[in-house]
C-alpha cells in the first residue's frame, strides 16, 4: 500500500466523476476546490449530461479520456458508484476517492455495495479512499479534492478524520486561527485505505510535523499500535477518541460503521504507543500547534506573570499536570535583584509575579534571566492587560527570547481581547503559541515534556 | 454594612484623590474612566500639584470641597494613604475605595498601614473597598471607578474578583464576547468590605442575574457559606477558586495576603452552599452566560447535529456530566418520519444526526419536533459548516424556537470560523449561548439542571 498512495496525494492528473456546477451540490464544491489548484495539475470533468464546466469540455465517461489519470474522484449517487468504479479500474487510474455516501454506514445493501467496489479495486491493486468521506486536501501543493467550504492555510499539521463534517468545521475554524495544515484526509468508512495506511503516509510526508487524528473506532488494533509506536518516536501523534461512553459508541456505530471498543482498551493502547489522547477538539489543536512550533523539552517550568491571580491558576494546573517548577537559583535571584526594573515589593520566586505595572523592559529582564537558569526548560509568559502593558512590544520580547533559546519552549497566555488580539496574531505568526486560558496553556506545556 | 454600601455603587458625587493626566498612570486611567460617566454624577479632582484636569479645577485636599462626597477614590502612594483617608473621614464621605498597593500584601509595615486606615474608617462607619484593588465598575449606570482599560458592556453578570489584573483581562476579553456586566468589583486585600458583603450587594442589585467570583482565599468561611446558601437559591453563584494546590496556595498568599485553606474543604463548602465550582476562567464565563440567558431546567437532553462526529463527542460529554438523554418517543419518531425533509438514511434517535446536507427546513423540523417531546428539557443544536448549511438562517430558527419554548434551554455548538462567526454573534445577541466545542457546551448544559 505504502507506495501506491503517492498518486493519491501527489496526482499530476485528476478526473472528477460527477462534476457539476449546480450550486450547493457536493459535485460543484469539488469542482471549485479542484479548480483552485488547476495550475498545478490537469483536471478532467466527467458528466454525461453536461457539455462543459468552467469553460472546459466534459467527458461522458472516464474511459473517454485518452490521457493517464492519477486520481479519480467519485461523487455520484451510491447506486451508480460500482459502475463508475469499474470504469476507473478499466482506465487503470492510480487511485480512487469515493466521496458518495450510502454504503456500509447505512444498511446491508449498502455494505454489499461497499464490498463490491472494494473487490474491484483490490483485485487491480488500486487504493480506494472512502466511501462516505469529505475527501483529501494537501494545502502545500494546492490540492483540494474535497467539498470543504474553502482552502485552509498551509502548515505542518496532518489532520486525519473519520468524520467529514468534523473536518469541515475544523477547516472553517482554521480561517481564524494561525496554524495550518500539511494534509487533511477524511477516510469515512475506511473500506480500503485505512487509518494505519494514512499514518504511514503522514509519516513519510515531509511537510507534516504533527499528526492529529479524530477517531471513532478502529478495526486493526495491533497494526495501529505498531505503526503509532514507531511513528510517534519521529512525529508526535495526538488522537481525539470519540465514543468513549456506551451511548457515544452507539451513536458512532450508526454513522461510520466502525466497531468501537472499550475506552480503557483504547487509552491503554494510546499510552503504550506514545500517542497523546486529547479530551476535546479544542485541545487537539491546542496541542498540535504547540507540538508543531515548539521543541520537545525536559520537565522544568517557570511561570512569569504581571497578574498574581493568573499566576496562581497556572501554578495549580502545572501541579495537576505533573510539571516541575524549580526554585529560582541564587544566581537567578541575584541577577533579578540587581536589576532596577523591578518594583520594590517584588518577591523573586517561581511563579514570578512582576506586578501589574510591569513594562516591556521588566518583562525582558525577567524572561532573559529565567531562561538563563539551566533547569528552566519551558517558560509560560502571562500578560494581563494593564495600563502599562504593551502587549505588542512584550510579544516581540518573547519572540526574540525564543530565537535566542531555541531549545527551550516559550508559551504565551494572553486573553484575546480588543486590545490584545493583534499582538496575539503577530506572536503566533512567529510560531509561538498563545492560549486564552492558563489551564489550556499548561495542558499544552505538559505534552512537550513527554 | 448592607445599607452603607449604596454610596459605593450609586454615588451622586465622586472625588478622585491622586487625579492626574500623566499618561500611563493609574491616576490618569481613573480620570478617563470616571470622566466617561460625567453626565451621571459630579466629579471632583484632588491633586495639590495641579491646577486643572479635563478643564475642571482641582482641589488641594478633599477638605477643600464644599459639596458632599458620596465616594472617595484614593490613588496616591501607600505612604500618603493614611493621611488622605483621615481627611476623607473628616469630610464624612459615604464610602472609600483605596486603589493603591503597598499594604498587607507586602510586609509587616504594609500590614500596619492597612490596620491604620481600617481603624480610621471603621470608627466612622465608612465602608472601605480595597486596598490593592482595581476598583469598581457598574456599566448599567456608567460608573467606572477603576483603572480598567475601557468600559465593558452592560449585562447581567456581576463579577467579583480578588485579583485586579485578572479583572482587567476579563474586561479586555469582554470586548470580543457577547455577554455583559452589571457589576465588576475587585476587592484586593478585602481589609474592610469583604466578599460576603459584596455577595449581599450583588444579591440586592436588580441588574445582576448571575454572580461570578474569582477567589484565592477566604477568611470568613461560615459567613460566606450562610450567605451563599441563601443567595444561590435566588441567583446562581459560580466560583473559580485558585490556589487549589500547595504551590498555588503559596503563590496566592504572597499577593493578596489571604489565607488559603485545603481545596477539599472549599469544594465541600461550595457544594453545600449550592455554588458552582468552575475549573478555568473560560468555564467561569461559559457558565455565567448560560445561567444568565437560559432557564434552569430538569434533566433531559436532546442532541441534534448535521455531523455525526460532533454528535458523538457531545454524547460522550453528556454521559460524563450525568445528563440524561431520553429516547425519542413514538410520537416524536412518527412526526419526524412523516416529514419529507429528512434524508432516507436518517436514523431517528437521540442524538439525532440529520446528516451533512441538512438545510434550514430540516433543522427547523427537527428542532420543533424534539422540543415538542415533554421530557426533552434542553436541546443542543450542533452545526458543522457544510455546503448546504446556512448558519445565519439556522440561528434564526434556533432563536424562534427559544421564543416559542421559553422554559426549555437551547444551546448552540458552532465553531467560530470565517463562515460562521457572524451567525454566532447574532445568536448570542438574542441571548442564546454558543460554544466552540461540544465539551464546553455540555458542561454548561449541566449547570442548568442543578
Amino acid at each position: 500500500m505504502k507506495n501506491k498512495l503517492s498518486s493519491l496525494i501527489n496526482p499530476r492528473s485528476v478526473a472528477l466523476i460527477g462534476a457539476t456546477e449546480r450550486s450547493g451540490s457536493v459535485g460543484s464544491g469539488l469542482v471549485e476546490n479542484l479548480w483552485s489548484g488547476r495550475h498545478k495539475r490537469k483536471l478532467f470533468w466527467v458528466n454525461p449530461n453536461l457539455k462543459e464546466i468552467k469553460g472546459e469540455r466534459t467527458y461522458h465517461s472516464i474511459l473517454e479520456i485518452t490521457e493517464p489519470i492519477d486520481l479519480a474522484v467519485v461523487a455520484v449517487p451510491a447506486e451508480v458508484v460500482p459502475q463508475v468504479v469499474q470504469e476507473a479500474v478499466s482506465k487503470k487510474v492510480g487511485s480512487i476517492i469515493v466521496i458518495s455516501a450510502g454504503f456500509a454506514e447505512t444498511d446491508s445493501a449498502g455494505r454489499q455495495r461497499q464490498d463490491e467496489i472494494v473487490n474491484l479495486t483490490r483485485r487491480s491493486g488500486i487504493p480506494l479512499l472512502g466511501p462516505n468521506c469529505l475527501g483529501l486536501l494537501r494545502p502545500p501543493i494546492e490540492l483540494n479534492a474535497s467539498f470543504a467550504p474553502f482552502n485552509p492555510p498551509s502548515g505542518g499539521i496532518a489532520f486525519i478524520s473519520q468524520s467529514g463534517a468534523l473536518m469541515n468545521s475544523v477547516i472553517d475554524r482554521s480561517g481564524l486561527e494561525n496554524y495550518g495544515f500539511s494534509l487533511l484526509i477524511s477516510y469515512g468508512n475506511g473500506a480500503d485505505v485505512s487509518l494505519v495506511d494514512l499514518l504511514w503516509l503522514a509519516d513519510r510526508d515531509q511537510s507534516t510535523k504533527v499528526i492529529a487524528i479524530y477517531l471513532e473506532g478502529l478495526d486493526e488494533g495491533r497494526e495501529f499500535m505498531e505503526a503509532a509506536r514507531e511513528i510517534s518516536s519521529r512525529k508526535p501523534i495526538i488522537i481525539l477518541k470519540a465514543g468513549r461512553t456506551e451511548l457515544g459508541q452507539r451513536a458512532a456505530s450508526s454513522h461510520t460503521a466502525s466497531l468501537a471498543g472499550s475506552d480503557q482498551v483504547y487509552q491503554a493502547a494510546f499510552k503504550q504507543s506514545g500517542v497523546f489522547s486529547a479530551s476535546s477538539l479544542e485541545e487537539l489543536f491546542d496541542w498540535a500547534k504547540a507540538l508543531e512550533w515548539l521543541p520537545r523539552i525536559e520537565n522544568g517550568l517557570a511561570i512569569l506573570t504581571n497578574g498574581g491571580g493568573m499566576g496562581v491558576l497556572a501554578t495549580d494546573q502545572a501541579v495537576d499536570q505533573g510539571l516541575l517548577m524549580p526554585e529560582l537559583s541564587e544566581a537567578t535571584r541575584n541577577r533579578l535583584q540587581k536589576s532596577d526594573s523591578f518594583a520594590e515589593e517584588t518577591i523573586f520566586k517561581n511563579p514570578l509575579d512582576i506586578i501589574g505595572d510591569a513594562d516591556t523592559e521588566r518583562y525582558r529582564q525577567a524572561i532573559e534571566t529565567l531562561l538563563t537558569q539551566s533547569d528552566v526548560h519551558s517558560l509560560v509568559v502571562i500578560q494581563t492587560k494593564q495600563t502599562m502593558t504593551n502587549i505588542q512590544e512584550n510579544m516581540e520580547v518573547i519572540a526574540q527570547a525564543a530565537q535566542r533559546w531555541p531549545k527551550k519552549a516559550l508559551i504565551s497566555v494572553c486573553l484575546p481581547g480588543r486590545l490584545s488580539q493583534m499582538g496575539i496574531k503577530w506572536l503566533e505568526e512567529q510560531r509561538i503559541p498563545n492560549y486564552s486560558d492558563p489551564v489550556r496553556a499548561l495542558r499544552a506545556a505538559r505534552v512537550l515534556t513527554n
